[in-house]
């Protein structure tokens, strides 16, 4: 039976064949008479999960080896708090805003540092990422925010920018949350990266931090110890329980990653491919489309995340309803923008969007 | 086949029939077509299973309505920064040292507050717990923090103290991260009371915080958002991304433990005289043997966490490779007290503890 396609913005789709894993393995993980659940974080057992899930995820993303790869807990919005406390030293902080995700980075850097914003596309109602060139970076700042993919609004910065040659001597801090693993990592014009692991890997419950290694060993005396990146680093992800089972997940996920294949591309290049073909799709319908209207400037377009209206919004319910009927779930756009939001992420086949589309279409036709 | 037994001190066992379930469910809950993994945090399906959860959780525990309980994450090494940012109000805490674990705790909120130590069992290397009428108590305490069960140490306070009693107007902070619902609370004389879920619940990378209403509400200005009791509160925990499939394998845990008679006593209570039984037969095991040892004080054993020793320690690796042979997992002690431990949490059935004191006895007669 062909399960469902889950269009939720996160926590989102995991490939079925992770999931089936994970089920098959629930009660005895490779004969050890354990659950993954069941194993004691610093045994032999997890360890050789952890570490496999690790240098995958090195492999697939090509992190170079003056990076850190850190498991942590309480998603982005802790990390908001979590960076300026490691890397603000209490200086200067420069926000770019590109909708509500770095909206709440610059507000929560204001506890801890002088969160200033370098850029903000707020008068475009957060539809166009201001182009590099145009953003007012202070020449003292301890690193510079940005958010590369705005899972709300939908807007995707598709290449970092190169902040020395803008001026910068700061280093860069993404939130790669809900693009990361679909595209490749500059990591040479990158201090900094996180991602909650609930949006483009699967498990809500992990996130993900790679920290260069020359900006551990900062923090603020008020940081916790538990997030001090240092004392995360020092101790393996280990100073405190890290959270065995959603890496664990995550860890399958890295593996069907790595068996990915869209002609000589493999892992993350494949990824890439297959989301600028998904995407490219559901664009190319709503552009095509007067039933239908995605605000968002195509420059800036997420291939990740895609909000879209119906014009009529008094369809909505209809619309939602009749997508649930066919398999399409989750497909209810955020309560700040309203209308409709497809989320892409790399579990999505590009049947899944073959099948919105579909939908979209036949729905147009008997309401048009 | 009979699982193993899997005495691990956290991550550690859960009840065979909740993984059963868990497995079983894992590509589609209850007719959803989604795994629990890959439901919105803010859909009707996990809204469901959060509040069955909840209302589980208070009435297994018997919460009373004017504490809240909050589903957080970062574990007890967390909460050791994240209670003082939000109780302390940078004044004086009483911190109870009767272990590793409130050692740690003492050392963080010196980051945050004017800590200091109102009892210590350090003279008798954490083997006893210090009568609480020999608490030396501030007048001026914002709270008075204690560990009711030290993992490591395995000593337990059986009996909450009255601190009012004592001379002390401060809510009394516990840490019952290893022995939550194995056995009553007697809320009446609790403010605050946290513990993670990997020990006796089971899923790492979850903490339950119970909290009284009018400790909410006076968190320093430098305790992040994503940590303010308030915030959480407020947003019904979920003002981030929870751990959503940690809160339903809890969620199933508490199912499982509503189910659980002995006798009349049904639940937690049922769980108590478990837990007193097979501590019972451990410990009166250990006491009779003159090839194994246990140093912790009668009056302050844990029920949960059984240190013990092997009087020839030169057999050790023998004893641990003989008890996985039989089926006993996970026995090694915690490197800073060496031996052996026994969690015995509520996962373990008794006769996972007649399994192992039958092996004990063997394994004496052949080397004694």
């Amino acid at each position: 039976m062909q399960r469902p396609y889950n269009f939720s913005a996160g926590p989102a789709a995991l490939p079925e064949e992770v999931l089936r894993q994970a089920a098959a393995e629930m009660l005895d993980w490779h004969g050890s008479g354990m659950s993954v659940m069941e194993m004691s974080h610093r045994g032999r057992e997890f360890a050789s999960i952890y570490e496999q899930a690790e240098a995958d995820l090195r492999g697939l993303l090509a992190v170079p080896a003056n990076f850190r790869i850190l498991f942590m807990q309480g998603g982005g919005l802790a990390e908001n708090a979590i960076v300026p406390m490691n890397l603000s030293r209490g200086g200067v902080v420069d926000v770019v805003v590109t909708g509500a995700w770095s909206q709440k980075s610059y507000k929560e850097a204001q506890r801890y540092a002088q969160a200033r914003v370098a850029a903000s596309n707020a008068d475009d109602r957060h539809t166009r990422i201001p182009a590099p060139e145009t953003w007012s970076l202070s020449p003292d700042a301890s690193y510079v925010h940005v958010c590369t993919n705005e899972t709300i609004h939908g807007v995707e910065l598709h290449t970092l920018p190169d902040l020395a040659a803008l001026g910068s001597k700061a280093p860069l801090v993404i939130d790669c949350s809900s693009h990361i693993l679909s595209r490749a990592i500059d990591w040479s014009r990158v201090g900094l990266a996180f991602a909650g692991a609930q949006k483009n890997i699967g498990p809500a419950g992990l996130t993900l931090v790679f920290v260069r290694d020359d900006l551990l060993g900062h923090a603020l005396p008020i940081c916790p110890s538990a997030f001090d990146y240092k004392t995360v680093a020092d101790n393996g992800s280990m100073y405190n329980t890290p959270p065995t089972y959603s890496i664990y997940i995550a860890g399958l996920v890295f593996q069907w990653l790595k068996a990915q294949r869209e002609g000589a591309a493999a892992g993350v290049a494949a990824m890439e491919q297959r989301a600028i073909a998904k995407a490219g799709l559901l664009y190319g319908y709503l552009d095509g489309s007067e039933f239908y209207v995605t605000h968002v400037d195509p420059g800036s377009r997420s291939r990740m995340n895609i909000p879209f209206f119906l014009r009529d919004e008094s369809l909505n319910d209809a619309f939602l309803a009749g997508a649930k009927e066919r398999g399409l779930l989750q497909l209810k756009g955020h309560k700040s923008v309203g209308g409709m939001r497809a989320s892409l992420y790399n579990a999505m086949p590009l049947a899944g969007v073959q099948a919105l589309v579909a939908y979209m279409r036949e729905f147009a036709a008997r309401h048009g």
